[in-house]
Formats: structure tokens, C-alpha cells, sequence
């Protein structure tokens, strides 16, 4: 039974972004160092074409988060950066080049009709209109017996938790204070709620906070 | 040589209180939740005169944080909920009546001068009007070889964390969204900066974050 799961660097105060994000740095200021450890790992440079890289911990982590998910949901944001029609947006092929490195069906949130667009490597980039919903659907159709990763941006993941559509959240804690940028959380509406720890694991350099949200 | 150290429990979203804190409910709506996994353990429970209480290792953890703290600095708003002169609170007295669970000398920062309160079990109340540095020098000095604990509330941690002072914190990452309240983190200064984890503690309940700040 596939699983709605959010697996995301947050700063230790609360941050995916940081502030002023621009084309050349679309995570803002500050906010790429969320991913260092993400970015040392084996498994993540593999998926991104590149070799070497630590294992560990943390590149454990990182191989299981790779292995369940077979769909993912972004908003137009983090597909690009841009917002408006597409034809006005400079970034509009996205961040990854010719082979991205999801390897899997992406279906992008937006308000500005577009056709599908097959990448090298198993990444398909579906642009879908119709809402969370509708886009989750597609998700869920497309990964079989594999999770879907609502993949960001925060305000993404927030419809979603505040939709009731979340099962899984993975965050890991990168030791940092960002000050300022993109909260994960903010405004969560039922709250207050419980969740639950699935599992807390520690590596050199990040805390991997492992929840289910009860339903 | 003596700490300056923060040990405090948040919600996942990053809140050490809910919102709307009255005299009956000081955290605020759904903040007593976040010391559930405190109120439980046996630790916690000696120190404020009541037997039973679970061991384990929450409990470790409390009996640690309690050994090793011999002074503590909070604010105002902390020790009574009050602001303004003290003939005009209603609670001046402080929460935790003739014995309260400190048991060692604590510094209470405030603007209206007031002379020190000795209470039963060794703990002493001091009124500092001086400033966040003077309420440390004295701390420091009361502590002896034990560390100094900044208790609280999260604008005055946020205080000594800008100034420079705080070299330890443990955060307490409760499984809780509290969507809306007071943040621990809120407008950090001379941020974005790196800290080091010291450890990472899982228990059934609590995700315990320890980190060293670097100076």
C-alpha cells in the first residue's frame, strides 16, 4: 500500500529556504547548505550521474528514501522558480538538465496548462491544473507499489498536511540557524495534533527525525 | 569551568508555548502537552516533592539536566506571567509556591526592583534589574562549578543566544504540532551559522537534540 510521505532538510530553526532565493540561488541565502550532507552521500550523487561520495548513515537513509518513492509531487516553484505562464518563465525546463534525477513520474502543480515532458532516465514531468488532489491521484496511479514524496516547496507540503493527505514525514535536522527564510511549518491549521516517532537517528552531522501522522 | 546551557522542549513546528497563555494555562493552548514526557519521569517528580515516576532514558536525561544545572536565569514573564510593578501581579509569588523544584539559587530578570526571596529546599529568587549580562555574572558566580541554565521564555533565550553567551542547548522535540504560538527560534541575529550536534537521544516519545554552539 503506497504511503504519502515527506522527506525534507530543515534548519534546526525550522527553515527549508532561506531568504531572498533567486535563479542562481534558488534555496536563498544560506539555504543550499540545508543539503550538504544530502549532497555528500553515494547514493544521491548516483542518482544525479555523478560518482563517489561517503556511505554511512546517512547514505543509508538517503538509498531508502530513493528505493520507495515511485512518483513525486512538486510545486512550480521548485520545479522552476518561476510562476505565470510558461512561456515567461526562464527557467521553464526546470532545474536538472536532460536527466533528472528522480528516474520516476513528477507531476508539477500549476495554474498554466502544459504537455508532459519526457526526460532521459525514467523522468516524466506531468503538469497538472486540477488541484492536491488531482495530482496526487496521478501520483499515487503512477507509483505502484512504491510511496509518493510530496517534495516541496513548504507551501506545498502544508496543503497537503492541512488536506489530511500525509502519512510519512522523514526531517532531518541540518545543525543550523538560518534566521530567516522559508519555515516548513507555519500556520499548520488543526492543529494541535500528535504524531508519532517511527524512529530518531543520529549521524555525524544531522538528526533524522522518522513521524507518522495518525490517521 | 561553568556552561551557559538551554534545555527546553518544543513542538515540531519549533514552539516552546501555545498561544493565548493565561494565569490558568501559562504555556498557552496545548504548550503543557509539550512536558508530558517530563511530568512523567522520576527525576522531575523528586524534584518537586512527589514520589513515583518512570525511569528510563527520558528519566536519565532529566536527572543529567538537573545534576549538573547550579543556577538558573529567567525572565520575568517566565516566573510569574506578570509584567510591570510587583504590587500589581497577581501571581508575584511566582508557580511554585513555598518549595519550588530548583533547589538552587535562580536570577529573575526584570525592570522593577525587588529584594531576593528565599523559599524552602535551597532555592533563592534574585531580582535582577541590571541586564541579561549582569543576571549571568551573577548566575555564573552562584553556580560554582555546575553549568548556568537559561530557562526561559524564548525571547530572553533569544537574548542570550544574540549576545553571544549560550554554549550548550538540548532541545526536547516533542511529536506535537502546535501550529501557532511562541517559536524558540524567532529572528535569530548573526544567523546563518553552523552548530555541532553532541548527540542525538531517542526515546519512545522524545527526539532529545543536543548541540554546541562553536565560539
Amino acid at each position: 500500500m503506497s504511503r504519502v510521505a515527506v522527506d525534507i532538510s530543515v534548519s534546526l530553526d525550522g527553515f527549508v529556504a532561506g531568504p531572498n532565493p533567486t535563479l542562481e540561488e534558488p534555496l536563498g541565502e544560506g539555504g543550499e547548505s540545508l543539503h550538504d550532507w544530502v549532497v555528500a552521500t553515494r547514493p544521491w550523487r548516483e542518482s544525479h550521474g555523478l560518482s563517489g561520495g561517503e556511505t554511512g548513515i546517512d547514505a543509508n537513509i538517503m538509498a531508502e528514501s530513493i528505493e520507495k518513492v515511485g512518483a513525486t509531487v512538486m510545486g512550480r516553484r521548485m520545479f522552476s522558480g518561476g510562476a505565470g505562464p510558461w512561456e515567461d518563465d526562464p527557467n521553464a525546463d526546470g532545474w536538472w538538465g536532460d536527466d533528472p534525477p528522480f528516474h520516476h513520474s513528477v507531476f508539477v502543480l500549476t495554474h498554466h496548462e502544459r504537455d508532459p515532458v519526457d526526460k532521459q532516465g525514467g523522468t516524466t514531468f506531468t503538469f497538472v491544473t486540477g488541484g492536491i488532489e488531482a495530482a496526487l491521484e496521478q501520483a499515487l496511479a503512477a507509483a505502484g507499489d512504491k510511496d509518493v514524496a510530496v517534495a516541496g516547496g513548504a507551501n506545498v507540503i502544508q496543503q497537503y498536511l492541512n488536506a489530511g493527505f500525509i502519512d510519512d514525514l522523514q526531517i532531518h535536522v541540518t545543525p543550523m540557524l538560518l534566521g530567516r527564510g522559508v519555515r516548513l511549518f507555519d500556520d499548520v491549521q488543526k492543529a494541535p495534533f500528535r504524531l508519532t516517532y517511527t524512529g530518531v537517528i543520529e549521524s555525524s552531522s544531522v538528526a533524522h527525525l522518522r513521524l507518522r501522522i495518525p490517521k
